[in-house]
């Protein structure tokens, strides 16, 4: 059977490093805070918005959230965000989207300050994972990835790690953090051929396929480990990823549970960004 | 023997069209023009500017050149590009890089608008070829390799791609463009293992190692179209590729030469860019 590569450990040893992180920056007067950002009442964002908040609590940062309502104006909301741009007390800001269809994306993207987007959705960001500099912030998806590899001791240098997507949010910058950790990225979507005996050939497979049990027995190998990104909901009615579980445990080295995996670990990526953020702030 | 797939051929198609182009937009009143700014007398930087005004010249482009003393200050360099920024008449910059010691490089990238950004510096830029989208220009040698894919209708939908390099000017960009195509990339580099495998599997294998003649017969196979972005001074004192070219096309089915190969298609790169930046002044 697999080794379960839990995301629980991941957060735990985490937290725990934050919070002397966050004690050391209190005795320096600077107390660690999260601006959220959200227009409407989606449930998603509700739910993505409390665990934030706990985890936050947890940690010993604080949360300033600002909620704007649905029918809002893209000139009340860059407002908004210029104004938190402004205010020093907020290291790193959260903005829930996709924004309602009033809104241009670009336009409220670009009004974010590269220095505080600790979800990595300004340009400035992009390119900072692109050309692997520190520039914004990454993406907290992918990032979450390659903090469960690093927990687990597991090296990526010189391995062949094969991504399923090519999302900006999650395979692009996987592939690129893949580079930064010298392994070798290939980046596999819908159009590729023979897919299943290109993730075979995988020593690391990160899979972020947008579809429920897609990758069975075919894409697997004895070797592998596999980084499951997937939150799907199983015809059953139960959270599920995009590996079909119960094949893969029986086949790979080491896989992510769903639930309990890579999403477990995302969010404590803000908070390690906010934190990241407040230390630039200590002079 | 391999087919030869020369950048001369690529050339002379765009510039017939770019031809067009300028003709039409000089009917509009806009005379689509190039801006150079070089600091100091490189050898290497004259050449290529050399280049680049006659082919501006054959297309019908205006070249602004602007050359700064070896010597000139960070904020008198930032000047220019300030002043070439406000400039309605130049529509694209070629800065040449890398700068002397004194600059500070991101400060001067960060100065250029990506509107003008022709050459694909700035981080805008990088945002779009990293996001696929059209935020400033992809940088020219990359796109000069799709360009000789194109040209010679080589479609990279699905095949299997792998790129021999991972930098920012060359390898990232191509691989992200490669996505574009449907492609399937995988960017090797000095830290992977087993290059010549996972190379020889390659249906396009595009080459930018760096190092003359290094990829020979085991990287190789019969069905594979090759492009090689090196450019080397070889023992013998003659121009050469990373790709050695007597072995490889004796083996594979098609390959740029070196030189006339992808060197020649980049400038006409910058050329397209000029182009499509003055065609964007249409009203």
């Amino acid at each position: 059977m697999a080794e379960l590569l839990k995301g629980k450990e991941v957060v735990d040893a985490l937290n725990e490093r934050l919070k002397v992180e966050v004690e050391l920056l209190k005795e320096k007067g600077i107390s660690p805070t999260l601006g959220i950002i959200r227009v409407g009442k989606k449930s998603e964002d509700m739910s993505y918005e409390k665990g934030a908040i706990k985890r936050a609590e947890t940690i010993g940062i604080d949360v300033k959230s600002f909620v704007l309502e649905e029918n809002t104006s893209q000139e009340q909301l860059i407002q908004l965000i210029e104004d938190v741009n402004q205010e020093e007390s907020i290291h790193g800001v959260l903005l829930f989207r996709p924004l309602p269809k009033q809104f241009d994306d670009n336009a409220v993207r670009k009004a974010l300050l590269a220095s505080k987007d600790i979800d990595g959705i300004t340009d400035q960001s992009m390119a900072g994972v692109f050309s692997g500099t520190e520039l914004g912030y990454p993406p907290c998806t992918p990032q979450a990835c390659m903090e469960i590899l690093d927990h687990y001791n597991i090296d990526a240098a010189g391995k062949k790690v094969v991504i399923i997507g090519r999302s900006l949010v999650v395979g692009k910058p996987a592939a690129m953090m893949i580079l930064q950790k010298n392994g070798t990225p290939t980046i596999c979507h819908t159009k590729t051929k023979d897919m299943p005996a290109i993730c075979q050939d995988a020593e690391i497979l990160i899979v972020a396929a947008g579809k429920a049990k897609a990758i069975g027995t075919e894409y697997l190998n004895k070797k592998q480990i596999v980084i499951d990104v997937g939150i799907n909901m199983s015809e059953d009615g139960k959270l599920c990823g995009d590996v079909d579980f119960e094949e893969a445990e029986k086949i790979v080295k080491a896989i992510t549970p769903v639930p309990g995996g890579v999403g477990t670990v995302t969010t404590s990526m803000l908070m390690k960004h906010v934190v990241e953020a407040a230390k630039k702030r200590v002079r």
